[in-house]
């Protein structure tokens, strides 16, 4: 662990406008400037696995333009994110838009690079495919994790237009190499049509604990994090979020938007009540800034971001 | 009934990606497509009875834009809409922009035409001086019927600058003529401020039971789901939706929004709540597309269509 | 009190349509157009304080603008607040965008001016930095005051840059000069990211209560309202709303937002809350038109302040 | 004529900035303010005569806002046109949305009481119906007049939908009345796809010259000017600009758009062209502010129309 | 040839107002409502070659929305482009967006069955990539083809990211494949910044003669016609329109906007320019709706492609 | 000079897909990351000095991300920029918003550590304020320089609500101090309405050539560009542009929008109208991206600064 005198923290808002300065996330430290770190924060500006609005690709730069007013102190977790563990941003990985299979390759040795020692790794899509490369970096490094899924799609098709590798299939891959342990993961938030029923029998049988958006808003959310995190126990455990778990009213910049869903606030709650579990790595995909307004969108995923950041200081804290 | 072998569904989003092909309602057949119907979804692009904001013309066109993303399995009601029963798109009611009286016979007459064997309607406006027409149609074919009204507004204002047929008008009109049985009528989510305690009281003489806003607030959905069921019963049912009894970030793009309103997903559960009701018929108006972004308010306007096609699936079923 | 016969009250929406006509809060008079008032609302044009997104300057016009479909009769508080009382814009306080300290002078005199004889005083923003000479103008008329903040910030940070006089520090300066009593007010949704620990000890010993986000989300709106109303009993109150303290679904066009607030159902019931309390005046603040959508922002900024006049006339009337 | 000493100009920009300040035009004073007038500015929110996007009743509310950047003097006619004529808004003329007939007088009665004494008229439009009543009102103040026209239509359509008054057909009627001297009169910039053949030679029994676009463009601005000048010579001219004259480039913000329009450069000159000339009134009409963006639509209206005022004041001052 | 008395033309505008209606190019009627046609316009709703901004996906569905203006008769030209020959909308091919080859081939194979009997075709793209199937269903009808290619690009490059098929290759591959005489080829419009000197040298081996915008500034658009009319003689033609030929204020929605780029009224003169040659096909491409603005790219796109309509009808009649 | 061979370019487009890697102007290297550099890009945050619109304080981020599609070679000048000279992206230099005194401090020191060896300097801006700490830069390492200004207004105020220092007076100022030649200086493109006569006089004092609109209408570009050429001579030049100085239509995301400007053609030959001059600096002010669309100003902001780096080339190649 860095020593806490060395930490390079964000740029002070207080001597540098928050408007000022080079775009990285939260105004941290690139990882060039340091000399190492404990948590990385990396884009993966890749879209071509879109079946319907494309711009993730644009998702990344929105991220970090719209974390400009992060500031140091996350008081709903009671931590200081940047103080004592070194968290960088860590540019893009590069990937290769007309071509799947080496952009998968791509982000999947990009991530590796960057836990090499064990750091935690959080992603800024970018759309839902990236999520394979990622567990399977994770798995390198931990095994197969505990996953939390939260999305308003199951994203567990087979293949589409005969393609296997697209923001509707990663968890139907990843289940297939054994990415994750079903018996301890979860979809949170799901909702809106399907093709049909075996969609959700397919996707039973993968193993998936499912808490659909209808279920959230029965039991309400402090329920729902007892169930997740009862769920997850202590296995290393990876956090997904597709932003169309919120309803468009909240996240109107994505790519395949569903009526009716979760508040930023229940959603928030959800990420925050993974505090003290074992959380190795977390993404924020689908955010399309095209279809963004006022950086709305950008703003929740950048707050999910600093969330999941918290979580690895309340981890390491613990 | 027609055989669900000749059936014709949605193109297939596996073989035809869903922002290709031309914009029907969730790309269903027209009309002229196929030899004959049990739904019909139809367009009727009026707003010259709109009071602020007009726009709502270029509605239809919007929610059948936004209606690509929906799949043929409504989980939530565990029905196939469009498997079982022929749902087809039938265009728009040409109606004349510059003579309301003219506009309002032409859709009358134009939705008699398509439930002349007493099929199913669903109706995209426009703006809500379209009621009334539809009204006239519904009962010529199933008597008066129960009325459920979601709104922002009465919509009961005697006239507007001496026009007795306007968007503010719809339901006084209907009460004249006798067109709903007002025992079995309800407004749902009224708010706002009104020119004054008397369009309470003379709303309240036409008999409609009243479930406002903050009444859905203090006692939660299902309570209301269940009074709207007792006050329907087993008439006949229409159901209208102006999309303004959604708050404005719900749904920015409406002619007359108010603030401190529904959120989708209550509204979407208050429509799910009349599975099994005898549902004749249904419409959502007023959604204006200029001032609409992301298309958040088409695709919850193409939403609750898709819940009113769902509905009738699940009476036929029943 | 002028004789209610001789109230001039808004143009009349069925004479002139609410798009026509000159652009006053609410189409009310102007405040040369009548002879006195009660309530005047007026209009600060500053954002010279703000240290992120400007644009605050155009809240006041882009309020007056989205105010149009106000009615004359507030069902939710039962009152009509402009038949009894005289209610005026009163035009915009014309302050130097290029010198913060003569704005502030030149606000609260505009404002002293406005209640010379104890007239209700709402205040269309600018930026928060405005409260302080608001509060130098009401303690001058009213002695120090129950202050209710809502907002997403504590507005209690010392300096920022070096300026004493900021949008971030109205309340730290408030509360040096004694324009309020800390142990009957009270910050309400607080939320988000601060800059350490101390910012939350700091702004305890000012003495405020606080009622962050999260505690509205726990408890519920109703048993918020109640502490408020035993917080600020019958002591003069005065009610300041920086609209970020609504989520950025509810409220996009304003300069600091932060995820994860409150919806503009609850914000309109904890304002309604105070009905029968001691009022004497009240500000909605930040909203910043550029980045609004549809008036989505503008429409609750104007009904904050529709239901602050109904708060006045509710006291009136008692 | 006013004194020039008594006359009141408009806000001063050194003492309110420009943002502040109640939206009348150019921040002139209400018609209300001031004992007398020469020239009047007023608004006719007039819309329900368009074809396709409706939204220019929001059209004077827009103009006005766009203009408040508008400085004193005139540096490319040379004049100053609120210091030596009293200029003032007149506000709105409120008209019935909802019949056509009713509002065509109505603007009529309300066009002819700020032209009694033969003052200037300049009108905000509405849409192009309302051109009828003012034409109307002109002849009888001035006999008929010489009539210029920029458009891309040419507006002499019979009917619409069996409807004699429209935004397709003020010239038409105003032939038919004799309200302009056709050999005196012309159509400016006229271009895009018309129903046949027949537009153009129908349109050319009525008299008018026609310039359309490509001639602009074969002759250049300075020619047509000349042209345009010997035709109306010494005749009261009244000047009729509908926006979409003007590329979309330059003016998005209107209902009826065709590309390969002039620039905003091209129709300001040809505007001052007619300095000098007896110029009695002007319209800018069909600005449509939801399509607008930036005001670069309501700015160059505001532009036009302070063309217009400076063009009286050109006049006068010969 | 389609007798005239058979052919089925657009919606007559006064019958069905021009926002009512299914969206189809103009109005016309789809392919399948007609026995044969002359001319097809089709749409190919593909993006997954483009190396910036995406979004050409939904270009056709906006083309089409943006051409309910277009009226049946073009004066510039002096044709009646639907009267005569049978014109219809064919829909989209429904392409892989996640193979770029199959997509390729579906392209090609789609839009040789609308030219089986040498029909004309206007394709609505989608990203440049579709101009190379296009080129080779060309050549298989008519033999290779003179080609003008409107742009501010090359398009000519060897590879982008090691794939031989993307938007800035089509001519690369299709100069490789013969499908084109060099020889009476023209890049026009071309502008901005390029890798190296290279990126000319290679292009100029090609055989193109180039048109680029500074020499279209330079000579006036009268005489790059002439040029453009000798280079291509009498050969089969094909007109290939990338938007960002246009600025990015006139076209705004588009994929690589690059600045100082020709405005509508020139491009359509140019296109015009045409009128007599042996047009045997064109596209226009790029359109990005997501990045458009009051549908200022999709009319004017909307107006070339009936340009391209009208050239057909030109080339008929004489 | 450094060494051709150990210049640091831009990201390889052909590696680093346009919309990936961190935001640097045309994807540059940081001045961090180089040993030494030749021109430096800098930004200047700063808008606290403007009279309407604000935002300029978003404008150096914007044209950052603006400018991702910017090439290595420019044809129009026949120079490669990033090859033989060093050009770095400089970062932001932070300045106090709320002190206008410390920021133009602040501007200067930041500046002048940047052109310590002479160095050339682009600046985006921020608001026209800026030009005064930086012409006082100029002036210590090059003496009185030529002066080039490209804007619709002149910015030779004397003071504006007794501010001596804002967007509209930083010429007067520089006039004062002596930081350019007069005789050998010149306003570019000046129109719209003025304060008085004396504006034009007072500035007229002050010694520039005045080449306003009108004229760059009747002369045309080229002469425009000899005339300015004869102006300047041989003399160390300073270009400064103020985006408004270009029709809304091309530059809507600005702060004092006129309309009737120059078009991005005509802007960026003037500017390129400077290679083979002795260019020591230049800047692009007020672009305000709440206000654009579609990055059509920040693309041409980012050409503009590309045509800088162009001219500094040209220059040294010379």
């Amino acid at each position: 662990m860095t020593d806490p005198r060395e930490i390079v923290g964000p740029l002070n808002g207080l001597e540098v406008p928050r408007y000022a300065g080079l775009t990285t996330f939260a105004r941290l430290p690139r990882r060039e400037d340091v000399a190492d770190f404990d948590v990385a924060i990396v884009g993966v500006p890749f879209d071509s696995g879109v079946t319907y609005r494309p711009g993730a690709r644009f998702g990344p730069a929105h991220i970090r333009q719209s974390s400009r007013l992060l500031r140091p102190y996350n008081p709903s977790l009671g931590v200081e994110p940047f103080r004592f563990q070194q968290v960088v941003d860590a540019g893009d990985i590069a990937c290769n838009p007309f071509d799947i299979l080496e952009a998968i390759d791509q982000i999947e040795t990009g991530s590796l690079a960057l836990m090499d020692r064990g750091q935690g790794l959080v992603t800024l899509g970018g759309d839902h495919t990236i999520a394979l490369p990622l567990l399977r970096a994770m798995k390198k490094v931990h095994g197969p994790v505990a996953l939390v899924h939260f999305d308003a799609h199951l994203d567990t098709w087979p293949t589409y237009f005969g393609a296997p590798y697209t923001h509707g299939t990663p968890f139907r891959r990843a289940s297939e190499e054994g990415l994750f342990v079903p018996a301890k993961s979860a979809h949170v938030g799901i909702r809106g049509s399907l093709y049909g029923t075996r969609d959700l029998s397919d996707d039973g049988e993968l193993g998936f604990q499912m808490f659909n958006c209808l279920e959230v808003d029965r039991v309400g959310v402090p329920a729902i994090i007892e169930r997740l995190r009862d769920q997850v126990g202590d296995l290393p455990t990876y956090l997904s979020i597709d932003v169309d778990v919120l309803d468009p009213a909240f996240a109107p910049g994505t790519g395949t938007p569903e009526s009716a869903g979760l508040s930023s606030r229940e959603l928030m709650a959800l990420v925050r009540g993974f505090s003290g579990a074992n959380i190795v790595g977390g993404d924020v995909v689908e955010v399309s800034p095209t279809y963004d307004h006022a950086e709305i969108t950008g703003i929740v995923a950048a707050n999910l971001v600093y969330e999941y950041v918290s979580l690895f200081e309340a981890a390491r804290a613990r």
